[in-house]
């Protein structure tokens, strides 16, 4: 997907320069996990015109494998950006209607010969929000890896203005989450997606208490028994250039909980819930019997990657592990 | 519509930055005309969200009306241009597909009040090759300013890679160009669209005749009873950087030919016929007794547009008619 | 007039590209109330040059009335600015010396047509600082104004650079006050301009308190009994990035305070008090029995101009509202 | 004189970024001489503020001395520049009126000091042209190099938006000119500023005859005896982006004609008279017994202005000696 | 390597924006390969620090293999680039010592292995330009490819400001080119390389005539028994915009000639001979029994280099096609 | 030395822009002592290319005098900058093996004739760990200015990735620090350097309590007799953003402490230390028998720097003076 930024805090209408980078859910996780040394594809549906290759090359220059793309329908998926400041949200506009992926169909995708070597299957509750079609595909992604034994993970990513094919994400969404092994989301993502609401939580400033959490993972995890990890990312939102950014891992029987970071002077917030997942993907492959460090991890790796700007987390394993170790004095290296 | 040109000469995959501006067949002749003091509205359809607003500000900067604007749909159309040099053609990438204008639909407009105080009504070619609903809408247009004695000009403007709803420009325009009094084109539209063709003229490169075309616009003049004016541009490709420039008008008895400039550094080429349109319709209604007078500045005026950055004209009357003396020196004005 | 800005927190002598934008007092609070969607029509007198054309251009954009701008004189006026950080304060170097507006003549603006069916009138305690030219006719205006029944409302607007033609603010202004409704100032204002002075408030840093304004508002009453309201904004200067922000209205009988906003990450603080004004403007006209809604609008409406670039206040109602409602949490709205 | 110009070809409206360079015909030749290893200082008045201590930072940075600068007044001068392409002329738009050095007064610079070890004085015709305290002051700088031996280099340099003091040139340059010994200028400068007009040449395209010139510097040099060389610059204007360049230099017996060079894509043509005038003092300075080769340096060296930014010529000896023995291949250099 | 260009036609001392790519004689003509489908890897030896991670990542996104690259060495070899225009020349200022490269030694590549699924090795004569160590190396290779029976090309690629470490280019090249099959250069190359010289040709601009270099190519198979066909590229530098640009193709028997394309406005002439070299070893490996073919698309792909900003050929094999059957035109495609 | 940036927060690989400054040491101390108006001279070896050309244009526009520098050897030193953010600490690669001044030789320089008016000497320990030539040359100007009685100052200034020759800083440094009179330092300096160590302080992150200091101070001055004052620095790194700012001088009987300054919004931090020493010299200079105001001159100059982008320190003496007056509000100036 194409995301294109007014700079700095400029509004849409002040500024005739666009940045250019691409983006997207699944896209960014992979990124992160190339970043890291995982070997990934990215899969996905694109046109076949140079706005698309471009997006291709930007996959290929961190890493990501690219061979497993599917090419072919109209157009490639767009969201448009204003970066807020204080008390002014940052702004997306949607551009996605119509997107190659959007129209992709079921056998498109030779899903059995792309997980052939393959132990890991992410997706994120954007692709079945755009279309009926991206809803099909999921799903038949979703029963192909359950099949040949390979994990499957979600973000939830509730999206409410993507949601407009005329099904909701209650309607579409647990059938896909029957077949996850790892479900992320935080609190609004449980309640809009799957009718889970935490209790005495004030989602909009402030800090959040983590602890409020069990009872939604609980709930997540009686209604889809094949979930065995339920995460939930915990932000609050000081204002558009400080958030406190924390997470929990319930696993059914411990809540492991990571330490809060207080994160004043954001540089990009787009992409934070992504680098969560790639980072906790990674961690939970790398520290195998260890999910506090994994989730650990996840925390350090997405609270850096709001330093840094796109979609895209560029922190490299030593800046995550010194975050990890507890040094977030920021000096410089030299 | 808003365009997103890569910078200077870099190709799509070169730069993460793309200028943005706003164009548009239509427009682009509307912006002419607001310039040249000509009272001129925009009507079109957008959709409701900042990007279009940032369109609309953008044509109430020039002085174009933006009350007619009918707003709703999904986006607005886009596309990318690429810019070439020398012998590396410049690219365009529409990403124009389900752009509120194309989903737009019989009675949105309410053409009666909207011609109102008007005397001149402008269509492109480019709006019926977007889809059938813009196509009838187009037409609606054309006919109630038929009803209503309002001037009617067209500008043939072919794009293959716009016609693609399934019907060719051959099947749907002539029904349109049937209730035009003006009609402008070149060589290749003439061929595309109504299937005229001219003699011995090699389109590709170099410098064209001009009396080659009197025998089609006889032609469309004798298809098309309503046509009183056939006007052709004539565009020589030297190169991407080097084109030469003029037109003809017929007006069904004399052939009027405008001189032959060579520009020799296009700064940008696109909307160059737009530009072209802008100045005849001007000329036309400021010299109203001499059509080699109107003919001169439309292409003394599109001359000066292959000079000014982005879709729009901005040159003034004082420069065109200072080129139309004879003053292609390009001293400066201190 | 002409904004020239070091970009980012340059300083003067580091960039070779400077950021033009346009602003001014009057014509800040004019774009404001023409994005609240306010009809409005800024009056001034602009040199016959490219530069002012393009400053008209950019108010146009926003939907400002310029039929009514005089055109004449030999120059634009010009501010340089240099954006100061933490405890570095931004710099103003004023070129405005011999503009066209400081050389503007009684007569020149025909006040009754403008005025013909407007119903408010605002000028600030800038344009009489410019010159004796611009001082004896924001009087006539005022006059015209009270004859025909007009509010009229004015920004103190202290600037000690600009006063330099021989008369002080003391000298110039009281006669201007005295023809006004709703005034505007600081307590930097009140001081310099009228003479008036609150006690017991520290104006160089941290948190000032309302309370301590009722007195110079009385004075101020009591100096001007046209005068129905007096609108004090409260800055605390924290640094050069972090200001509080609030404000109090005194309409005679009651002081009504609105809350205090900490602006942590300003983007740009110039024409803070102008939006403001527009704000004012906008919640006393919409909010009409309701003075602590008016308040209240005016100082979230400039709280959120922090967070945007340039003179201009370019916040939505909608944005303005959710702020009001006390959403200050920055989320990304997508 | 800060100069600010709009990016690439875009026209003023079209940018919100201006490129802020200084320059000024003296400044520019102080700059060429002291590229060039010539001790130089650049008097003027400046005004003490931020905008005009980067000017001076400015010439400092390229060695030219400042010490002599006198501090004080309200403005530094500033031109607006659009750069104009093929038959669109670049546009200037002054904004002088009122600067520090238009409001010198005579005393104010002491020349006996400033010239106590200087052998060269130059002036141009731009300074008395901005007002009668510039001429004035101009004078009794000619006056005091008159008297102290120092020879006088003039570029008559004609502006005619400049000169609206209520004194034409043709009433204030002849007293001036009448006290230097090295006269430059072109055709028109000669014609409107001494009245003397050349024979049978078209200045407006193409390109000039060197030999028609003899008459102009025959009849300067009758008029004012004090003259040695007179010089013309050879424009031909083919567009904004061609010219042919050359240059004459009369020494009262023989005409000396530099070759014609083609600068087919010229990158800055503003400073080119300047850019000459260094190169001259320069030449006469070195090559002490061959005018020719003075002459030849001159065409050469602003041959080679023309190809860099700004008003200031950077180019080297080496790069004009190169260009002077004939290699005009623009070969790269590794 | 690194090269760091100023913008636009900026001297270095003008800009302090400099615009990073990543380029150099081997790198460019494996981006071309890809470029056009062609598996290729790129090996040479890189520090491990960000900035040659970043260079690694730009040949990763053309689809370029790096996975042979040794890691190691002090530094990143850089050029900074400033880029002439008419008669001004590009300069180019090499910082290339201690490269990573340059104190590369034999046995750091593993040729065998590297060699392993190849058919054709390349190198230049900027390689064993830099170093006795990248000398040895170059050597190892060549060898090594002779033994396993991989075809050989080389570009001469003389540079006199890189042979600075104590041997001549003749001392040290001719061993290497024993090694070689195909063998690239231009006239200079030849003579200041293995000392062979036209006849009858000048070389510093205008139009050069392809004949002349039989006799060159005859001596250079003479004297290398291996080689197999000798290319030679014929650039004339009418000046830094506009240079003519063909090839000739000798094979022992007949001499090829390519059409001569006018290159009059040249984007960025760094890169074309690499441009020249990736498109040759494609037309060899496609057009196999075609030395005409695979020229003329190797001249066409260099002349299309020449509108690409940065060291590397980014024109695809269908605008190389077109432009090989004629349309040069640079039509707008849409 | 060159310094190439990574605009914004942008990571090496985001950006194909770099920012290019002038900067290093003892550059930065010389700027900030011409811009409070004390002539200096810098002092080092360049190589002859357009690059340090540049460097040294920059130098003279701030007043630096630049005669006596030495010309010849490989190249100019360079590193490269990525700046971080909240808790991503920003990263510095080092370019600088085999920089011009690396390979300065004994001799080369003639201190007799540099030192001959001056009346200070200032090194820092960059110089001393890039190569044991500068550590020799290093060496050899401390013992001339010994031996003609000017006053010699040193930042310890230890960076772990230059010292890479062979040497550790504790084998070298003590000889050059015991001809030194001023020793400014941090607290890892003094360990790091001297292997002197304060008590009870944890640099990472928080606040630091000046007291500790002056065990370490008094440790050198008994190391090192001719020592008559340290000055430490007193960094707080809150984060990459937010820094805490002091600094303490010991006199050998009175500890002097600055306020601390909490520097929340940090522009850029590189140089803070080189801004702190040219204050100090200032100051110790200027307030001669004021050792705290000279300290406290000092601290609020370096503050100031950490709102400044680039090495240099373009802090005013007015600027500073207020902040040492207390005025940290960073209102605007108008």
């Amino acid at each position: 997907m194409l995301r294109l930024a007014a700079p700095g805090y400029l509004r849409f209408s002040q500024s005739n320069e666009l940045t250019a980078t691409f983006g997207g859910g699944e896209a960014n996780v992979a990124v992160s996990l190339a970043n890291y040394g995982i070997p990934v594809d990215f899969v996905t549906r694109l046109p076949k015109n140079d706005i698309a290759r471009a997006c291709e090359m930007d996959l290929k220059s961190y890493g990501v494998g690219t061979d497993k793309i599917v090419w072919g329908g109209e157009r490639l998926g767009i969201y448009f950006l204003e970066t807020g400041a204080v008390s002014r949200a940052s702004k997306v506009v949607y551009d996605r209607a119509h997107s190659a992926v959007s129209e992709i169909e079921k056998g498109m995708v030779e899903w059995e010969k792309v997980f052939e070597n393959a132990n890991w299957f992410h997706w994120t509750g954007i692709t079945p929000a755009i279309s009926q079609n991206a809803a099909d595909v999921c799903l038949e992604a979703i029963q192909k890896a359950n099949e040949m034994g390979i994990t499957v993970s979600c973000d939830l990513n509730y999206r409410k203005n993507l949601w407009n094919y005329g099904k909701t994400a209650g309607e579409v969404m647990p059938e896909l989450v029957a077949g996850t092994d790892i479900v992320l989301g935080n609190e609004e993502d449980a309640e809009k997606v799957l009718g889970v609401k935490p209790e005495g939580v004030d989602v909009t400033g402030g800090e959040v208490k983590g602890e409020a959490y069990v009872s939604v993972s609980k709930q997540i995890m009686e209604q889809f028994p094949r979930c065995k990890k339920v995460i939930t990312t915990l932000r609050g939102s000081i204002n558009a250039n400080h958030n406190s950014w924390s997470g929990v891992l319930w696993d059914g029987e411990n809540l492991y909980e990571a330490p809060t970071y207080q994160i004043t002077h954001i540089v990009d917030r787009v992409g934070g819930g992504d680098s969560f997942m790639g980072g906790l993907i990674y961690g939970l492959l790398t520290y195998t019997e260890d999910d506090q460090k994994a989730l650990n991890f996840a925390v350090a790796a997405s609270c850096l990657k709001h330093t840094i700007y796109g979609d895209a987390n560029l922190a490299t394993i030593a800046e995550v592990e010194k975050l990890m170790e507890g040094d977030a004095s920021g000096r410089v290296a030299r």
